[in-house]
């Protein structure tokens, strides 16, 4: 039996996986994985996740050169969420959201108001070009 | 307009929510609310779920005494992941898993087989009795 028999996959065939950063911990994005991304990923030490849009797997920084680099594969008690502890590569400092931020989650609630409480680090029309 | 309505709630109604704890930045666990979940957390400065296995409010803690504090709500850039910044009320070091493990990413991928590396902190007969 594989290691990955032991991920609990939803009944699309995909599992959630939260990515962080190692060293500041922060969490950076949210995507998910199936079966071949997350043996893909195992195997190039590199993030690999589906995207559902687009329907195909998505080397993360195919595009953008923002790699992610992956030291520890982590699975939940329920075998059912993913969690990398990465490097968040091609910028200094990382920038893992397509927003050109370091995060994804720079959206904060105040009061009954969310806003935007993390830079843009570098302009999207200059990372996808 | 809500700040709920901002949200980009999946097709069963809810979205996945991952609680960070404050200070160490250790994703402690990973589950989903419904609106109301959220608006009650928001409300409450405490974390409430949406059990998808009992399909009902999970006001966390509320058996284990293992209650999340609530210092800030945030989204991501596709407005469909929440983050929780929290203090894991109830045990010193907090307890956010029901194994009784200070996370719930305790199994780690190690060559070809998930080996828990996090020691439990309390047997979970004693959390749930």
């Amino acid at each position: 039996m594989s290691w990955l028999d032991t991920v609990k996959w939803d009944r699309d065939g995909l599992v959630p996986v939260i990515a962080q950063e190692v060293g500041s911990n922060d969490v950076l994005m949210f995507a998910f994985m199936n079966r071949e991304a997350l043996a893909k990923t195992a195997e190039l030490g590199r993030a690999v996740y589906w995207s559902r849009s687009r329907q195909r797997l998505w080397h993360k920084g195919e595009e953008s050169g923002h790699v992610q680099q992956v030291h520890e594969i982590r699975l939940d008690c329920d075998e059912d969420v993913v969690l990398l502890k990465v490097t968040q590569l091609g910028h200094e400092p990382g920038i893992a959201c397509h927003t050109g931020r370091h995060s994804c989650f720079f959206r904060k609630l105040d009061g009954d108001t969310w806003r935007n409480v993390e830079p843009v680090l570098k302009d999207p029309a200059e990372i996808y070009k």
